[in-house]
């Protein structure tokens, strides 16, 4: 299996030299789009649409007929690793994911094992296998997983958090049965970052979103240490290509150099990264993916062009730099104003700033 | 004036010799206390508690009398400024505070001006008067202030935002409106913390709560450049004392050197940032004040009293450190945790790691 005809992505994060900048955006198949919204009501839930592989796909491809994106994401959702653990995944109405069973006993922590990622996460390799086939080779495709310390989260707190109180208290608490929770996480992401790149994933990421509520003591004792075991046990090779693997923490910027450290190729960072310092601090080590403010999106074209151009000029000139939000797109986004980030990313690049 | 009898605190932060290191929590007079939502239930509502000089000082009191702390903070809310500039506070049961008439026109901005604090703030102008008497020179009197971007984002958004939509918005395509707003909102605080000395606070702090929110370029634009207008514009000495001034931005970690040179005396820090790293960073050139995750505070109180050591050992023996939450105290705290978090940091510091 050769590299897609595009693969500045990829060439980017091996940091191999590129002709201009590549960009992606996360959440890019998402609620900004009128035809996502009307695949999603086709699909009656969120949830049917991540588990059904044809409308998965179908969604995937749709921000790449409309932009110059140099690579594509799995459409599906970081929850459906606790929810094959059997949490019992559901969303209410306006009030974001929930688990039916979040984890709080001891007994239920102790019972808790991970997943075959071919049996109860069937869906998502059948849905990388179909956008691997749409896609007939023409850009690369992202698999990804949640961090285990950002699904604990979910798990523990059955749900979003804004001051992670409970899975703090059993981290500070009972540090041990927090282990033992993200013992099992971790095994379960590896294997089923393994499955998306056997059955097709070119690149990986891990979303680490909450890893920067953490002090940074507990940060790499309880988020990053977890991430290392995963980047270790990750099949970086298949078909003979090179699968990269990037890791984002959210909020992790002053622990980029730690990041650098655990053998992953590429660090997503947020817009409060300085990336030219960024850059300087892990050397030639890894490449980095971001870092526009999503709400930046939201002024006029110009202003939308001036600071696409920012980015990249705080980044300079020579590869490792894939363009990124620093955060998933906003459901309110104009979308006419993505048609002006993309473009300005691969005009300003290719007049310099990707080639060294 | 001579300075307090308990002077730990000031000689911290002026990085005098001391015994041990002071603690103060943010916060500290608050709903976690019994006697905080008495004397709240009496005055009617939480604006009111803030307007009554004799009840906010009787609630600034409270911890003291409690816990062992080495300072006193003004019982007051940070919002009260944009209030004495028009703006009409008022706080929806269950939503947090809002604005009646939140700026969004531009005729509006133009028109804002600065509050005289002497007549539209006196009520905390005699809250911090009554405190000090009630005190007796004790421990010393903390005032304080909101940062100018994060009172703007209150102003613009009209309340609290989980993405500053409106206010980055305005930032990103009319800077000139957004530097206007900081313009007025950096005078009217300078003013107000002035005012506040004059009155008898002995030490002054900036709290910049959503300073995070922002990019490392936008941030430097449009919040740390108006903190340093606001320190150089403060009376650093009253009645023959130095008054310190501490800037915190949450979330603030990646741009402590920046924040170093604006001619603060004192730097908040949030519990992401390794205190140690912290300080090699930013040398003799100011103190450092935090940073004990608030959610620890949830553990047993062998778990408290060992992060609470963690903490003071991060940042190492000498004076320097003022030991405080990385954020404030949660409403739900066990008020007896916050008695070991207090003496263990007394009890360990004495043991060596305050004395160099």
């Amino acid at each position: 299996m050769a590299r897609p005809k595009n693969d500045t992505f990829l060439r980017a994060l091996l940091r191999e030299p590129v002709d201009y900048t590549p960009v992606w955006l996360m959440r890019q198949a998402g609620r900004y789009l009128p035809e996502y919204c009307e695949t999603r009501r086709r699909a009656g839930s969120f949830l049917n649409l991540c588990k059904n592989p044809q409308l998965a796909c179908e969604v995937t491809l749709q921000p790449l007929a409309r932009y110059e994106l140099d690579a594509a994401i799995l459409f599906s959702d970081i929850l459906t690793v606790p929810d094959a653990m059997g949490l019992g995944l559901y969303f209410a109405e306006g009030e974001g994911p929930k688990f039916e069973r979040p984890l709080r006993d001891e007994w239920e922590i102790r019972d808790l094992t991970a997943p075959d990622p071919y049996q109860h996460l069937r869906y998502v390799m059948d849905a990388v296998a179909e956008i691997r086939r749409a896609l007939d080779n023409s850009v690369p495709l992202i698999g990804f997983s949640g961090s285990p310390w950002t699904l604990a989260c979910y798990m523990v707190e059955g749900g979003s958090s804004d001051d992670y109180r409970t899975v703090k208290t059993m981290l500070y608490d009972r540090p041990d049965l927090m282990h033992r929770i993200l013992d099992v996480t971790a095994q379960s992401v590896t294997s089923y970052l393994n499955a998306q790149i056997e059955s097709g994933a070119q690149a990986v990421m891990i979303f680490d979103s909450w890893g920067g509520a953490l002090s940074h003591a507990a940060y790499k004792e309880f988020s990053l240490a977890y991430m290392q075991r995963i980047v270790a046990g990750l099949k970086r090779e298949h078909d003979g290509e090179r699968v990269p693997c990037i890791v984002f923490t959210k909020g992790g910027g002053q622990w980029i150099e730690s990041i650098a450290d655990i053998g992953c190729d590429a660090i997503g960072l947020d817009w409060t990264t300085d990336l030219g310092e960024a850059r300087r601090k892990v050397g030639d080590r890894v490449a980095l993916q971001g870092n526009f403010d999503p709400m930046a999106l939201f002024a006029s074209p110009e202003a939308v062009a001036a600071e696409a151009r920012r980015v990249l000029d705080n980044y300079g000139t020579g590869s490792g730099h894939v363009f990124n939000l620093g955060h998933g797109i906003n459901q309110f986004t104009p979308p006419e104003n993505v048609e002006v980030l993309v473009d300005t990313v691969h005009s300003h690049s290719r007049r310099g700033s990707a080639r060294s």
